[in-house]
């Protein structure tokens, strides 16, 4: 009998469990940043516990032995794997969730994965009785910490979509259905192919513009004027000096890391290869990020960085 | 002695005198549009500067035997021609305006070519005694008819922008300087080189996210709403269906031909080459609109084209 | 009890058994080329094994009724699938090969597919107590025909490379021992990732040369002697005319499609992915291939034929 | 009247000249390497000629004050410039070659620069009287001290081809005349574009093929007797160790520089460009050069070099 309603969060290979009794008002105190400060890298999942009961809520949290302890114990689990490989492994693994499931199991997937994958894996959840929806996320850590993140649903039916609402929306702000189920995923990487190749050409028009003489500022506020508005130039411009709260600002720090674009570039050359999509800049611009993750001094810098990298490559007006 | 104001419009490769002693009224009930009509590939300058009179406004219209002539005859000349090597024909080549300027002379090149080219013509115009400025436009035919246009300046000095400004007022909605002699030139590239980057991603995700399964209205409305927004998602989407009024609605008609946006991004890489700036997706894109410009068929569509081009060159879900 | 040998070869989708007491006296009377002529796509294997030993070789030929059925009744299996699904199936499936093998199988799979999957595959069949090797092939049909072919194998000891070389030889010229399991996929997937990128090279340069206004033989030769050399070039001279025997002679018919190369593009990039290799170049030639296998007039053309369309996108000296 | 025959060599910005009344015998001894020792860089012509005739030849080397005065004094006159802007300057500026000819001259323009360009001016230098030729070389600083360079001859007539071959074949093996005037220009960009994308094609699948696990040496191997095979892997190869005496093997010093192919790449393009021929992978070819010729370490080295850029921005199998 499924007693609990409960979170698994794997983060960098770890997994993390966190049951409640009480889901709703815990998610609102323990946020994804607090589950990541307390992660299980740093402790154990039972000194986590007495710390979090102690430290955060004064509430119990309960946690289970492996994957399908936790399906027995919890009805709602919701999942945030790093890679198509963790989710096979937790949901349909040795001792996976599919292992503890019943009929009153939702699982709610929240990890950015091959979407092949995700609906393939979630069509043998739900054949096995449960139901289950895809929901990847984007925000970032600023969106996380303010839960201002959107999650885009792929779900089988209507219904099973309004039954993961109500826990999305205590992390997210906007909810949107895209269809079916791995249409979420789909959703997540067309629209992360898209930002990256705007980030990359908001980069190399700036580049160009300020190196040929133009004012930096001056530019911007054409661009944001003009057809090549985007979010890449009007919300997270690359350029330092032209915006003060984004990464280009701050040296490139914080935001969404070359590694974590580069990944999701990875998806969406994946699936377009699964249907011999053509996408010719998508192609490219994961190269670009595939490079520049593994580029000593970007490794761990935002995407925005991309800037950084074209001005130190290119020449002046005076060459 | 400059008696009268005038403008040049050269359109492929036809010289177009028109001269106004009244030069405000007349653009004002001229227009481009009919300007263009009116062009002396139909008809002699003589049987048009008649048929002006008879037809249009009922006053006169004069025009000049060559470049030198007009600048004789009128103090403000604007000039918007196809190439770099017109822009240097007109202005320094034999019986061009150089021949005829003295300092009463104020020339406005609405042209989009090379920057370098824009500048170095200007320089030698303005060292004879003469103002230039330089003044791109975008905006497109519809804009033109509109008179919503976007003038880029670059002047040497602030005087000879706002000297230009009443003229480009009666054709553009935004006259905007961006700097010294040669920055509208870098303005429009950069932008449009952005712009041109922008619609092939719009195109490959929407495409690639459509072909996997996604409807194509809720993909677009997800674009426009995260991270992936930008003008040719949210404002000139190049999916069929998405919105009524823009040229992928009306089987790619109209609008921004490939043709012009292959030569615009020739000057992007242009001028990138020539200060060993680093472009990858510019240069990747300006290869795509040069074949595509080039492809049966799409000649003469409009740049959103591009998105038909991919899904004709994409599996389906099912292969 | 394993009382014969077998070549399992699957073309298209369709599953050709052929099945021999003599397995060596066979295959040279066979070949690859009469299996294909008589494969299962026009008669039905019982019609398919009479037809065969009253018109080829007056012996009789034996089948399987399935892959396990195959493994069961001959030691030596040699397999030649179209994708990593197909492999996965007839190995690891239902009725697979698995379910029948026993420690005097071998198998040799000749298949192009992931690297990983192919590993992946011989490690369970080695599990199991039987051996396996990969052994892709190039060498198109001109080699089959000639039983040219090379092999490029990958065998985890070298005395199953030893053991499959008198089979491909039958077949090719070059066997070579490329290391362990799965090291033939790589080198296969290497070398025409290579060959992609020379190809498009030759005709970029070729195509350039002649727009320009060099002569076509004299550019060819030019290119032979000097550094850009490459088998591209001086073996498969893409341009119509410098050569008689190659496909660009004969309007790119026969010889190695845009299809089959677009499918081995998609699989380096697959393994690129894996190991997150950078592989630029590598990248827009497997996008060129993709979409030029779905370009009207171009599916079923030999992968030299980027020439031509190359040739059809560009402007002339005149222009 | 002329009297000498005469050779100007600019390297890096600096005039050199070197009048010799037995020209033949001459470069015999100087040869381009002595000349490059002795250039202006170090010391003034003056000194350079005292120099030169104590040190090398005991015979008087003489010297021009300017283009003109060259072409004054010398029938026969080589230029190797480094830039378009450098030969139009040094043939048609002022006190330029064409201040000073008369019918007598005949000149060698050997530098590497835009076909349009050379064209250009050896059309105006034929105009007035004179006659010149384009014959770029290849070959390298090795191909200069063993006098084995190529020299690819644009000539109007085969007569000027004919005058040009005893000068080039003191300092090459291969003279070719590849058509009119400028098709040396073209044959060498066009075999050089190609060599860019042979050396990082080979680069990619060389690092690609090593990082799945396959041995060097083997893998090269494998494509130099396959369809892969060119110059790049079987005479250049750019992993170290695979061949003992190429830039690869010596941390990448010596050899073809990445600011030298960058350079001719950006000719390739701007000839492309002029005539709208579509160059997919050699613009990306490009800009990787550019953004090499720019990127710490890499300034200085050997274009085969993108190897190890590759090889540093890709995981590992383990990975």
């Amino acid at each position: 009998m499924v007693i609990y309603e409960s979170i698994i969060i794997m983060i960098h290979n770890r997994l993390s469990l966190f049951i409640s009794a009480n889901f709703k008002a815990r998610l609102t105190r323990i946020g994804l940043n607090n589950a990541r400060r307390y992660s299980t890298s740093d402790v154990s999942l039972e000194k986590f516990t007495s710390l979090h009961s102690a430290t955060i809520s004064k509430k119990p949290i309960y946690y289970g032995i492996s994957p399908s302890d936790v399906a027995k114990r919890a009805s709602v689990v919701i999942t945030m794997l790093p890679s198509s490989p963790h989710v096979k492994d937790v949901y349909l693994g040795k001792d996976g969730l599919i292992e503890g499931l019943d009929e009153q199991n939702f699982f709610i997937d929240s990890s950015t994965i091959d979407q092949s994958v995700s609906k393939n894996v979630a069509l043998q959840i739900i054949n096995k009785g449960a139901r289950q929806v895809d929901a990847p996320v984007s925000g970032g850590v600023v969106g996380a910490e303010a839960a201002t993140l959107t999650f885009m649903v792929g779900a089988s039916t209507e219904a099973d979509f309004l039954r993961s609402k109500p826990y999305l929306e205590f992390m997210g702000k906007n909810i949107v259905r895209c269809g079916d189920l791995g249409t979420g995923q789909i959703a997540k990487i067309c629209n992360n192919m898209l930002l990256a190749i705007s980030m990359i050409g908001v980069s190399e028009a700036m580049n160009l513009g300020i190196k040929l003489g133009i004012d930096s500022q001056l530019l911007a506020n054409i661009l944001n004027t003009s057809s090549g508005r985007c979010w890449s130039s009007d919300t997270y411009n690359p350029c330092p000096g032209i915006m003060p709260n984004v990464p280009s600002s701050n040296d490139y720090e914080g935001g969404f890391g070359n590694t974590l674009i580069a990944k999701d570039m990875r998806l969406a050359v994946n699936a377009a290869n699964e249907i011999q999509a053509t996408i010719i800049l998508g192609a490219v611009a994961q190269q670009i990020y595939n490079s520049l993750s593994k580029t000593p001094g970007y490794e761990k810098k935002d995407f925005s960085s991309i800037y950084k990298w074209l001005n130190e490559r290119s020449g002046n007006k005076e060459n």
